[in-house]
């Protein structure tokens, strides 16, 4: 099996919220589809992990936001890259809230759907639930921020990695002499075989 | 609730095929997530009405081919815009088949996922197939096709409706004095309360 054409199927990109008494979370998902009409039913997949899964499991209802392409990474990376068990991610923000109470983002958002869930299944790695929709609204009209997109566009790009190793030699690629030293003089010759620098290759510490 | 909020949800676009003995078919369709990892996992939703969708409740396959950025309208109507039970959509073509035997689209596709299905859930209009992925391929180098390139680009607009109706006279919108005739005059004043021609509106036939 080769992973990386699951990779070519297409998603969106969301954040994810719940509430369960006074707890509140929200987490980044990048799964949900509609699922059935008459009622209106959606699907998402959350990872048994999160901290919002289990709010899920505990109150049966979320709110998706679905997240437009003007978001930027801090957004991503405010819901995504820590976790709601040792930070409160709602602190000190404002958000709107959906009917069931639950917050949503009111911006880099282009519409938000509320769920209660009618049926779940334990996957192992994730827990699928199923929600009947009982609100979704409009909130912008710009465009829905894709999954690739998110990966093209928004994550920062990893910088090149320095070489940062330490050259202690080089060594003849044809005869295996040694030079010493760090720096290959431009002109230098192997005095066994006779080739000249392109043929030598660095000895790194 | 505002439907047009659902409509912001991000979708790939898919041939999916099934057979279960000598019955083969397949449908296009917009549904298909990753929803778990270690065993690989992926649900589908498809319509209880669609022949494929019986042909996958029998045997228990199915293949999905991710249709990518070089897919034609053609390909999209031979297999969405007709039903298998009244039409033999393999007919004459030679498809390539996966390790379950069943046909996968060699063009106009980036990947195929082949899948056995481990749960299922009738959710009234639809039902939710959880496969577990047997096999998976990348076949192009090529965009995934989204549902928003199939609605924004490959899917042929509607000509505009002609206004075929045929005018027979005009009537001041002020006074309600009618002129006879498919052509008022340009200088044409209303004789009863001296309004001229942009207070006219045509009668249709």
């Amino acid at each position: 099996m080769d992973k990386k054409a699951l990779y070519q199927l297409s998603y969106g990109v969301f954040m994810l919220a719940s509430k369960a008494g006074d707890k509140v979370n929200g987490c980044i998902t990048n799964t949900c589809m509609q699922v059935a009409n008459s009622p209106t039913r959606v699907a998402i997949s959350v990872l048994n992990t999160n901290y919002t899964c289990d709010l899920i499991k505990e109150s049966g209802i979320f709110a998706l936001s679905l997240l437009d392409d003007t978001c930027t990474f801090e957004t991503i990376k405010h819901f995504g890259f820590q976790s709601g068990r040792n930070v409160d991610k709602m602190e000190g923000i404002t958000f709107p809230k959906d009917l069931n109470g639950i917050p949503y983002l009111g911006w880099q958002t282009c519409a938000v759907i509320s769920c209660k869930v009618v049926e779940s299944m334990d996957l192992g790695s994730h827990t699928l639930f199923i929600g009947e929709v009982l609100d979704a609204k409009l909130l912008s009209e710009n465009a829905p921020l894709t999954y690739a997109d998110y990966q093209n566009r928004v994550k920062p790009k990893p910088q090149a990695v320095k070489e940062e190793r330490k050259i202690v030699g080089w060594r003849c690629k044809i005869c295996k002499y040694v030079y010493e030293g760090s720096e290959l003089p431009a002109d230098f010759v192997c005095p066994l075989c006779g080739h000249d620098r392109d043929d030598f290759e660095p000895i790194y510490e």
